[in-house]
């Protein structure tokens, strides 16, 4: 079935009513990963059913879902596109939960190359959009804490928006979210919610998790969704968690602690709308 | 003598020890201004004076500090870039104290047209750089707030840079904060501090100063520093003050309330060397 479901075009009416509503329900899903794949798309199926469960229609997932955040592994985990456990898990769930899904992202393989990337479901299960990290996260953090995505992952060179009868989605993952320009790409192909899978640490976290997907939110005008990984201190990489959804005036309307959670907020199209014509950056920009 | 000193092409070496050094003190003045340009100037000067004495080798002034912040009396006071009060006490104010000064803003005629511009001076006096602001504020914000500069103003159209002994200066004009790309620009042409004179107001002020200040520095990993006029009840347009300066590594260094003050903080330029080369930004935009 990944193969019948993935060649199918996006239906921009499916599983949705004729007029598309001006406000809809969206979920952010953060829960513990570990190092069974297996486990990790099980536990990923559960936090969806219990997301769609509170009238979510748009659903989000974390960075590396299905593995441990560690760059030498992400081989080891890797997938092609349509072919692998976590592709036909979330084409199904989005299926069978009636929702559209921005899952999270998983190391993704294409021939040589693996990916740090994002699959994109409707509520048919088809895939409607496909992003890969473009800024791979290459750091030396104060404290020792390094990080070099690049050993072992090729980056992307796209930015991802996609229309659909909720709203035009756009999609960054983690180290994407420091580069206003692509934002701003997005933004001007019609981007009114981006979600941002991510797993920022215990550095980045506390000081630039927040501000980020703040300014994101303000400097665009958009709604801006972090899906983090929930915290678990005994791993290699300890994500922060901290899950959020930003307004477009930069209001934090939905927010995760450190712990698992499915927090779930309101995205209004008419308030986003208000907000660009009383404070015009658009055209100027 | 303003002819005199602006005609004087600037020197890198003036007023400056021949090694640059990588720390320095830098103070905002935040103080009320009124519907009188001579007493606005002198408050301006009487503030530059304690800044100085305060150790600061660079001086921020607010936005439009010679008049109110309405568009339609912009015109009444506007001056012409090299021959008016504001740029003669400016030019006279950074030799007498020794200082580099960003002039904040005032209303600058060229022909038919004004601007919101600021006049940078090095420690002889001498004009170094020259910044008009580039995105004018025309908003209807909620609550009844609406303002049109570009009912009285024309905008600049280009990114302002100039590089000192002290470090390389970048100043934009408040609404300008808004746009990330500008001031990707001005970090692309070298700067490491970047000031913004402003003048946000109690609907803008609490919702997005702090973090759009934050935002420019953590993008582009440079001190901001926002310069903002004290706070007055009684005025037509009642500004927020908050003056603040912001780390390369987006904390908050040094912070005014709403009332007059004069706020100093550390530059550290090994500092913000330090953070691009732990979290590297610069190469991938």
């Amino acid at each position: 079935m990944p193969s019948e479901l993935h060649t199918k075009a996006a239906d921009p009416a499916n599983g949705c009513s004729r007029l598309p509503p001006s406000t809809f329900k969206m979920a952010v899903c953060q829960f513990k990963i570990g190092t069974e794949k297996k486990q990790n798309l099980d536990r990923a199926r559960e936090f969806i059913h219990r997301a769609a469960g509170s009238g979510a229609r748009l659903v989000a997932l974390p960075e590396m879902f299905i593995c441990p955040y560690v760059a030498r592994l992400f081989p080891n985990y890797a997938e092609s596109c349509a072919g692998g456990d976590s592709f036909l898990m979330l084409a199904r769930a989005a299926r069978e939960e009636n929702i559209f899904l921005v899952g999270g992202s998983v190391p993704e393989r294409d021939g040589e190359q693996v990916f740090n990337a994002s699959f994109i479901f409707d509520p048919l299960g088809n895939l409607i959009a496909h992003h890969r990290k473009v800024h791979l996260f290459d750091v030396d953090l104060p404290g020792g804490l390094s990080f070099r995505e690049s050993a072992t992952l090729s980056p992307g060179s796209t930015a991802t928006v996609v229309a659909t009868p909720l709203c035009t989605i756009g999609v960054a993952i983690c180290f994407d979210v420091r580069f206003p320009a692509l934002f701003r790409e997005m933004t001007l192909k019609g981007a009114q919610v981006v979600v941002i899978p991510a797993a920022f640490n215990m550095i980045t976290g506390p000081a630039h998790w927040e501000l980020l997907l703040r300014a994101r939110a303000v400097d665009n005008q958009v709604y801006v969704v972090g899906a983090a990984p929930a915290r678990d201190p005994g791993a290699d990489y300890v994500a922060f968690g901290h899950s959020m959804v930003v307004s477009p005036w930069a209001e934090i309307i939905a927010r995760a602690g450190p712990e698992e959670a499915v927090i779930v907020a309101d995205i209004d199209l008419e308030r986003l709308a208000r907000v660009r014509r009383e404070l015009p950056l658009g055209k100027r920009c």
